[in-house]
C-alpha cells in the first residue's frame, strides 16, 4: 500500500477536460440544488416589511427574539409573551417582568458585536489567511492562494447545502441568513487545515473531490458533537482543528509518495515567500478573537471568548520565540515556527474560550501550546514523516492537531470544572445550555461528554480520511509525479521568473 | 487621430515643477471649497447633545428617523409621528401603531451592520483592492499602487463635494456624514476602473485631471439615474462600473499608442508581481459583499444583497477556473483569469443583489459571468487591440464592462419579474420604492427605466471619455514615449532592484 | 559617551538561552500577576444573565449605563434614575424627561459603532500597519515584522495591566474588557513607533526590555495627562505619537553608532520590499479614521473624528507627492516619502479630530503635515545624524514627532479657540468634559493645559528613553556589531535568498 501505483514521467497532469468538467459539474449541481432547497431567511426576505406588520407583530416580534437569542428562548418563554406589551402601557406585573426582558434584550444587543462583522473577519481569515499562510514554498505561491481559493468557494456553496440540510431545513427548504455564511466559512476551515498537510502534493481535482466528501463528513460530525453529544465547541477545537488536521493527516499518510525526496529542494522557502506567508499568518493571528467568538452566545459568552483567545495568542508568541530559539544551536529564530506556532493559542483555546477560562488560565493555555507546537515542528514533524510515512507538508500536526485536541481536553476540564459559584446560577444554565432534555446535566457529566466529542472527531476523521485517501489513490485525478511536486509549472502558466527568490 | 501627435525622446517626462503646481492648486481648490460648502452633519456636529434635548425633542427624533431611514419615510410620514409617543403613554389606537413603528426600527437596526463598517470594507477595495489588484505588472508596482492612492485621495475630496451639491445640500451648505463617505468612496471605485485600462501608459497629471472630469461626469450620471429615472442600483452596475469602464475604453481609445509594441516585454507579470495582484484580488473578493450592501436599504435588503453576492462570486470562481484550463491547450490555469474574472460575479449581482435573486438565481448570474469574463480575457482582448485599437492593460473590457452591461440587464428583468407575490405588498413597495410620484410604476415600467439607465451610463461614458481623451491628448501632461510605458523608472526614484523578478 | 563600547565582531549575538530567558521570564509574570489582578468586567463575566435579572434591575440598568455612557454621567444623574421607569407607564413630568433620556441613549447607541469594530481595525494597524511599514529595508523583512510581532505581543500583555492599575483597578482587581484591549494597542503603539528608531540595530531582547519600560512609562504619562491635567487627546497626538517619538529617539542618540555606515548599503530598500511596505503604509491609511475616534466619546464626537482624520489624511497625499516631486530635481516621487509621509495626516489631528476642527481645518492642518514631513525626510533626517547623532531608521522624526507635535499644538489652539457657539451649551460640557471639579475650566484654561500635556510629554520622553537607552547599552542583551546591523541573518535561521531583490 506504500508503494505508489503511479509514478514517473508517465503521469498525465493535463487537466484541460478533467478539471473543467469537475468545476461545471460541481456547480451545475449547485444551481440545481440550491435551486430546490435554499430560500432566504426571514430576515433577508422581502415579505420582511409585511410581515412585520400584516401579522400579527407581537408574536412575530417574539419570533424574531427566539431567532436572535435561541439561548435565552426558555427564559423568555417562562416570563410569557414579553414583546407583547414591552413597550405599552399595561402597568400590570406581568409587564414590569417584560419591560425588564426588554431592557436585557436592549443591553444585550448594544453591547455586541452584529454577526455580519464576525462574518467578514472569518471570511478573510479562510481566503487571506489561510490562502497565503501556505504561500511560503518557493514554488507554490500560486497553488496556496489559487487552490486554496478554489477549494474555498466550492466548499462554502455545498457547506451552505450539507449544514442547512442539518441545522435550518424547515417545510423542505434551507433558509439562510448571515450565521449560514459564517458556519460555511468554519466548515471550509477544516478544509482548508487538511489541505495544509497535501500542499504541493496534489492536483486540483482531487482537492474539490476531498471537499465534497470532507465537508460532507464534516457537518456528520458536527451535528453528532452540537445536537447528539450536547457538546460546546464555540471556537472549533474539535470539530474544525482536531477533525481537520485529523482527516488530512490520514490521507497525506494513504497518499504516501516515498520518492519525495527528489523535489526536496522546492519544499524550502525563499525570503519573500516567506514574508507573503507572514501576511496570512498576522491575519489569522489578528482575527482569531474573531472566530473564536462568532458564534458564541451574544453577550457575555461573545466577549468572554474575544479575551480569552486574545490573551491565548499573545502568550503563545512568547513562547514560540523562545523555543524556537532554544532548539536551534546557534539560538536563531526560525520562521517556519514564528509562521505557524504562534497561532496555536487559538487553536487551545477553541473549546473554553467562551466558558469562564480566566484571562490568566488562557495565558497558561496559551503558553503550553506555543511551546507543544514548536516541539512538534522540531521533532515530531520529521518523526512522523520517516517512522509512520506521514509527509505533512505545512505541519498542520504541529499547528491543528494537537492544539486541538488540548483545545479539546481543556474544554472538557473546564466544563467538568464549572460551579454555580463560578457562573452564577442563571449564567451557569446559560453557558452550558442546560435547558430541556438536558436540565439535569451535571459539569461533570458534560466534562464526558465533551471527552467523548474528542474520540468521535477522531473516529470520523480517521476512518473519512481513510476513506477519502483511497478514492484520491485513483490514477485518474491528474496529479504530478513525485519530482515534480511543490512546483507552479505543472497546473499554472507563468509568465515569467521562476521562483520567488 | 490614430497617430499619436507625440511620442519618441523628446517626450519630458520631468514632472518636478507640473505635478506639484496641479496637487496643490487641487487640494487649495479643496480647502476652498471646503471652507465655503462643507460642514458637519447632524450626527457628527457637537450642537448634537443640545439639539436633542433643547429642540423639541419629539420632531428631532423624527428627523433622526428621516435621516436613518430615508427610504421608510413615506411609511412613517403615513403613520403620524411614530415618535411622538411611541415610547410613551397613551394607549390609543394611533399609540398602538407608533409602538408597532418603533418596534420595527429597532429589530430593522438590531439586525442590521451599522455603516460604518461597509465604510470599512469598501475603504479597503478602493486603496488595497483596486491598487493591489493592478501590481500585476512586473515593473509598474509603484505606479499601481502609488498613482491609485493619489487619485483616490483626490478623487473622494472632490466627490464628497460633488456628490454633495447633488444630495446634500441644504441652505447652502453640504452636511456631511458616513454615508457621505461611502459614497465617496463608489465614486473614486469608477476611476480606478478606468485607471485599470489606461494603466502604465498615462502620468499622475493626467490620472488628476482625469479624476476631476470623471467624478464629476459621475455625479451627474448617478443623480440622472437615480433621482430623476428612479432606478435602483446599490451595487452599482451601471453607475459604477458600466460607466467607468466604458469611460476607461474610451479614454484609452482616444490615446491610442500604435508603437506600444515597443515596451511589449513589460506588460507582462512576473511571480512575486502575481501574487501581490492576488492580495487585491482577495479583499475586492471578500469584501464586495459589504460593497453591494453598503447603501442597500436597511434590514431584509442589506442582507439580501450580501447573500447574494456572496453566492454569484463563489459560483463565478469556479466557472473562472473551468473555463481558464479549458482555453489553455495544456490544460493550465492562467493567473490573469484567477485575478480578474473571478470578480465578474459581484459585478453581474450589482443592480439586483438588493432584489429577490434568489440564491440560486445569484448562482447562475455567477456562473455566466465568470464563463463571459474568461472568454473575453482569450478572445476578446486581443480583437479589441487589434481591430479597435483599444489597448485595455488591465482588461477592464471583462471585469467591468462586460459584466456591468450583465448586470444591468439581469436588474432589468429582475425589477420587471417583480411581484407582489414574490415580494409581499409592503416588501415590494419599499424594494422599488413606489412611494410619492413613483407610486404608479409598475414593474415593467421600471424595467423599462432600468434598461434607459443603462443606456444613459453608456452614452455619457462615451461621450464623456472622449471628450476627457481630448483634454489628455495635449502635449502638456508630461506621459512617457511607447518603449517607457509600463516602467516605474520615469516617475519614481528608485533605490535598487529593476524588476520583480 | 558616543563611543560604542562594545562594537567589532567580537559581539555576542548567540541568544540560544538569552531570549528563552527573557521571554519565558517576561511570560510567567504576566501569567503570575493576571492570575493575581486579572478578571473579567462585568459584561464578560458569566454571571452577567444572573446580575441582571437577580439583583434590583433598574439600578443595574443604571450601572450600565454610566458604564456606557461614562461622558454623560452627570446629565443622566441630574434627571434621577433615567431608566427606571423610562420604559414605563407613569406620564409623570419626570417620566418624560426619562424617556427622552432613554430615546437620546437609544439614538446615540443607533448610529455608534460597537467597539468591537474599532478594536480589530486598530489590532490591524499595529501587527499588520506597523509591521510591513518597517519591512521596506532589503535585508531585513523578517526582522520587521517578526520583532513587531514579539514586542506588540508582550505588549498587550504588560500595558493590559499596567492601564489596569490605572484606570480599571477595583477592589484589587483589574476588570476587562473590550475597551482594555483597545488601550493597550494604543500603548503598543507608541513602543512601535520607538521601535522605528531603533530597526535594525538592536537585538530581540532589548526590544522587549525597551517594551517592558516604555509600557510602564507611557501608562504614567497617560495617568498624567488624561486624569491629572484632565487633557483632551482621543487620537493619542501627544500620548502616543509625540511622546512614543521622542522617546525612540532619546533611545536611539544614546545608543549611537558612529560606524554605522559600514552597513550603509544594507539601509535601502529594494523593489520589493517597498511593495511589502506599502501594504503597511495602506493599511495604517485606511484604518486611521478608526483609531482616532476608537476611544472618542460615543455619538457625535466619534463621527467627527472619523470624518475630520478622512479628510486630513487625503489631503496629506496630495501635499505629500507635491514635495516629494518638487524636491527631487529630476521631479521623480520617492517611495520612502509616498510611505510614510502620507500618514502624518492622522497623526497631526490626533488631538483635534474630536473637536470641531471643521472638514476644512483638516484639509488645512493634513495639507500642512504632508508638507512638514515630506521636508524632514529630505532636509532633516540627514541633518539629525550627521550633526546630532540620531539614526532614525524609518524617520520616525518626520512621520510621527513633528506631526505629533503639530497635532498637540493644533488640539491646544482648538481647544482655546473653543465657543459655546460653535459647540453649543450642552455639547460644549460634554465635549471637554467640563464636569465635576472641572466645572470651571473655560477654553483658554483648557488650551493651556493641553499645552502643558505636550511638554509633559516631551519630558517623559526625554528623560525615560535617557535612562532606557542606558540601560539597552550594558553588553549583554546581544546586539550587533554595525556592520552586522539591518541583516536579518543574525537572529534569523534563512532557508534561501539572501535578499529581496
Amino acid at each position: 500500500m506504500d508503494r505508489p501505483r503511479h509514478q514517473g514521467m508517465a503521469k498525465n497532469t493535463n487537466l484541460r477536460w478533467r478539471l473543467p468538467l469537475v468545476c461545471l459539474l460541481w456547480e451545475v449541481a449547485m444551481i440545481v440544488l440550491f435551486g430546490v432547497f435554499v430560500r432566504f431567511g426571514a430576515e433577508a426576505d422581502a415579505h420582511w416589511e409585511e410581515e412585520k406588520r400584516e401579522m400579527n407583530l407581537t408574536s412575530d416580534m417574539e419570533n424574531d427574539f427566539y431567532f436572535r437569542y435561541p439561548c435565552s428562548c426558555t427564559v423568555v418563554a417562562a416570563l410569557g409573551s414579553p414583546w407583547t406589551s414591552a413597550l405599552g402601557t399595561s402597568p400590570t406585573q406581568a409587564g414590569v417582568k417584560q419591560q425588564q426582558c426588554l431592557r436585557a434584550a436592549l443591553v444585550t444587543e448594544l453591547t455586541d458585536p452584529p454577526l455580519c462583522i464576525a462574518f467578514q473577519d472569518v471570511h478573510v481569515m479562510i481566503f487571506v489567511g489561510f490562502g497565503f499562510l501556505m504561500t511560503f514554498l518557493k514554488r507554490y505561491g500560486f497553488g496556496a492562494v489559487g487552490f486554496n481559493f478554489l477549494l474555498a468557494a466550492f466548499g462554502i456553496q455545498w457547506a451552505l447545502l450539507m449544514q442547512g440540510w442539518f441545522h435550518s431545513f424547515k417545510d423542505g427548504k434551507i433558509l439562510i441568513g448571515v450565521e449560514n455564511l459564517i458556519n460555511a466559512d468554519f466548515c471550509v476551515g477544516s478544509v482548508c487545515i487538511a489541505f495544509g498537510a497535501i500542499l504541493g502534493k496534489t492536483s486540483p481535482i482531487q482537492l474539490l473531490v476531498m471537499t465534497l466528501f470532507q465537508v460532507t463528513l464534516f457537518s456528520v460530525n458536527e451535528y453528532i458533537l452540537l445536537n447528539l453529544l450536547h457538546v460546546k465547541d464555540a471556537g472549533g477545537s474539535m470539530t474544525i482543528h482536531t477533525f481537520g488536521a485529523y482527516f488530512g493527516l490520514t490521507v497525506t499518510r494513504v497518499l504516501y509518495r516515498p520518492n519525495l525526496e527528489q523535489s526536496k529542494d522546492k519544499q524550502g522557502s525563499v525570503y519573500h515567500s516567506d514574508l507573503f506567508a507572514m501576511i496570512g499568518t498576522l491575519y489569522l493571528w489578528m482575527y482569531w478573537p474573531s472566530f473564536n467568538s462568532a458564534i458564541s452566545d451574544h453577550g457575555d459568552a461573545q466577549h468572554r471568548s474575544a479575551i480569552n483567545t486574545y490573551c491565548s495568542l499573545a502568550a503563545c508568541v512568547l513562547t514560540t520565540m523562545a523555543f524556537s530559539s532554544m532548539l536551534q544551536k546557534k539560538g536563531k529564530l526560525d520562521m517556519v515556527h514564528i509562521q505557524n506556532a504562534t497561532l496555536a493559542g487559538g487553536v487551545a483555546v477553541g473549546t473554553s474560550a467562551e466558558m469562564m477560562l480566566t484571562p490568566y488560565g488562557s495565558l497558561i493555555v496559551g503558553s503550553i501550546s506555543g511551546i507543544v507546537s514548536t516541539l512538534g515542528y522540531v521533532y515530531f514533524t520529521p518523526f512522523l514523516e520517516s517512522r509512520l510515512h506521514i509527509q505533512d507538508t505545512c505541519g498542520i500536526h504541529n499547528l491543528h492537531a494537537m492544539p486541538g485536541l488540548i483545545g479539546g481536553i481543556v474544554g472538557a476540564i473546564t466544563a467538568a470544572a464549572a460551579t454555580e459559584d463560578v457562573y452564577g446560577k442563571e449564567g451557569f444554565i446559560k453557558a452550558f445550555d442546560f435547558t430541556g432534555v438536558y436540565q439535569r446535566r451535571t459539569p461533570s457529566i458534560q466534562g464526558g461528554f465533551q471527552a467523548a466529542g474528542i474520540v468521535v472527531s477522531l473516529l470520523m476523521a480517521f476512518a473519512g480520511g481513510a476513506i477519502v485517501g483511497a478514492i484520491l489513490k485513483l490514477p485518474v485525478w491528474g496529479d504530478a509525479a513525485a519530482e515534480k511536486c511543490f512546483e507552479d509549472d505543472i497546473y499554472w502558466e507563468r509568465g515569467g521568473g521562476h521562483e520567488m527568490a
